[in-house]
């Protein structure tokens, strides 16, 4: 956590087009709260807790690090202190939001972070008396668009997940429970590379049919599909996400033939990949051929997500989402069929838009893994 | 996850307290989304995430969740299904706070939890068109004042980190590193009774002088002071939390004599503990012993937080928080000095507020320990 994955140069950068951003859309100034903005913009990571810490900054206005005193010296091993940032720094009884509002000058139209909670964005706006506004047009824009340093360490990361696919036939066993399995598998996820497990998903038979299940103490039956779904961040913060789907033994041959429909629907919309599409045909790409095979009921959620520093994040790969794709964009394609009290599949890889198509960066066979 | 710790009585009787407490205070509607108010009202856990999930409740509404409908089935398995709430499910592409809205019927003052992100806080303002405020003095109100049953459980999660922290000297020891004790820490946390490790503070030398250091690489050196502050949830999700700080072999005599004045400050903040004080008189009590042996200006923080279902919550025992302290409330009481560049030591118990005092509820000695 104390060493930069960037050098500071890369960091100046993303605040300088933050606030050129800021400035195209008319905002004075910015408010980021801890979250993967915050990470993404100046290397400061961990969660929103009850004191401020924010990061202020905006067109003309020089980057100011609002942050508790007791913090401060874990904030200067950041980009904060690498490039010098203005700090603004408090204890408790005082009132975090005047160095903000401080910070931020005369200002008539303020954003804030997606993950700054109503605890600082409702006293917030009512110290500087604006309606504040979602900043997330101008942040999502830098994050959205990986550049080479970020697309070698997503890489890096869809690496290290595919290695861990690789060894769950080593795992993945009738008799034993999804929590057994999950156990070897976060254990796996830390030693292939990943600094930290971020989620292991192990659903089996009707478990599966549950698209958040996360696992159980149930005991995984022989011919059984089991849905993994895992992923971790790699030192840098990038993280990982792929999901395949496994049966102990040999399948239901209806099974099977339906997993074949939904591999096909993925690969259908890895192919639909290119700078120019919008990310609902990306969506309607997948949708479409589980539609036309009679699953599209069975279909319950998006096709995808981006990821980089947070594992959801924009673009989403979604009906309705008109987004137009550009090179650099890095996001989940993960369709998946669901029957509920029966079972599950989903197949997810990562993809990262190129010139004229898309890299892939998961590579571990897709279709249904017997063990 | 799936069991719920207390009866469904139990969550029934405090969504009803919650609608007239909103009631009293003037408010037409709350809006919870996850995190501590949610799982202290239904038993839903997990954190925020870009999709959402929101209680609607307040005076004459009918309790309803809004709910991705992919997250419906775990959702089911909490109060929400035990009480048969009425649940309004969504998918990707419809609109979430039309929900919000239409469970909300026509109001003129919403709040909201502190834990609902800017994500979803700007579009239901602008949805409802209404100027949401804080619903905290609402929602604090419930989880400030622990009932038996939750009391019950923090006493276990006092026993149980007390367990950890008497076996601490079994793995501290010159030569070794911060982070190799944390990982003995952490599993002992576990072996203990919790479910979760939810932070593990390893501060040697010099690191204990950053109340907000975590673990690192560094080698602890023989005579040296440790920090250890460690929790974790029970399986009913209630905290522990304490801190005791520990000496490789001899002491210096200096610290130790400032060792001293800050458990004789602990024991006087936690000897100030009655209903009817507030918790500024609390956090003076600990301050002026501090300040009269000439450490005032090392106690770089507040005195202590409340702890339930979140480690960190109401009420804050802090300089200019007049909050009068009543019967069922539990918090930590947590002086420490801090010697940048030097070192630090921090002595915390949760206590929770009696008839006409307080229970202690971490009794692992408090002094230096000498390992």
């Amino acid at each position: 956590m104390s060493t930069l994955p960037f050098p500071a140069s890369v960091y100046a950068a993303r605040l300088d087009r933050a606030a050129s951003l800021a400035a195209d859309s008319g905002l004075d100034g910015i408010v980021v709260g801890p979250g993967p903005d915050l990470q993404y913009l100046v290397g400061v990571e961990g969660d929103t807790i009850e004191r401020l810490t924010a990061l202020v900054l905006g067109p003309g206005l020089a980057p100011t690090i609002v942050v508790p005193r007791m913090e401060l010296a874990k904030v200067r091993t950041t980009a904060v202190g690498a490039l010098g940032l203005a700090v603004s720094d408090w204890v408790d009884g005082d009132n975090p939001y005047d160095l903000v509002a401080a910070a931020l000058g005369t200002v008539s139209r303020v954003g804030v972070s997606d993950a700054l909670p109503a605890l600082h964005v409702i006293p917030l706006a009512d110290r500087i008396d604006v309606r504040v506004e979602l900043a997330t047009p101008v942040l999502r824009e830098g994050r959205m668009i990986k550049d080479a340093e970020e697309i070698a360490e997503l890489r890096l990361a869809g690496e290290a997940i595919d290695a861990v696919h690789r060894r769950v036939p080593e795992w993945l066993r009738a008799g034993r429970t999804e929590r057994e399995v999950a156990a070897d598998i976060a254990e796996a996820i830390v030693a292939e590379g990943h600094r930290t497990v971020e989620f292991v998903i192990v659903g089996s038979g009707p478990n599966g049919a549950d698209p958040h299940h996360e696992v159980s103490d149930r005991v995984i039956g022989d011919r059984e599909l089991v849905v993994v779904d895992i992923g971790g961040a790699v030192p840098s913060g990038y993280n990982s996400d792929s999901t395949r789907t496994y049966v102990v033994g040999a399948p239901d041959a209806d099974a099977a033939d339906r997993i074949a429909v939904l591999v096909r629907a993925q690969q259908a919309a890895v192919d639909a990949v290119r700078p120019g599409a919008t990310a609902e045909q990306i969506d309607a790409a997948a949708r479409s051929v589980l539609a036309e095979a009679g699953l599209g009921e069975a279909f319950l959620h998006r096709t995808g997500h981006g990821i980089g520093v947070s594992v959801h994040e924009e673009p989403y790969i979604a009906p309705g989402n008109d987004l137009v794709l550009r090179e650099g964009m890095a996001f989940s394609i993960e369709p998946g069929i669901y029957f509920p009290g029966e079972w599950g599949a989903r197949i997810e890889d990562i993809v990262v838009v190129t010139a004229d198509g898309c890299e892939r960066l998961n590579i571990a066979p897709h279709g249904l893994t017997a063990v």
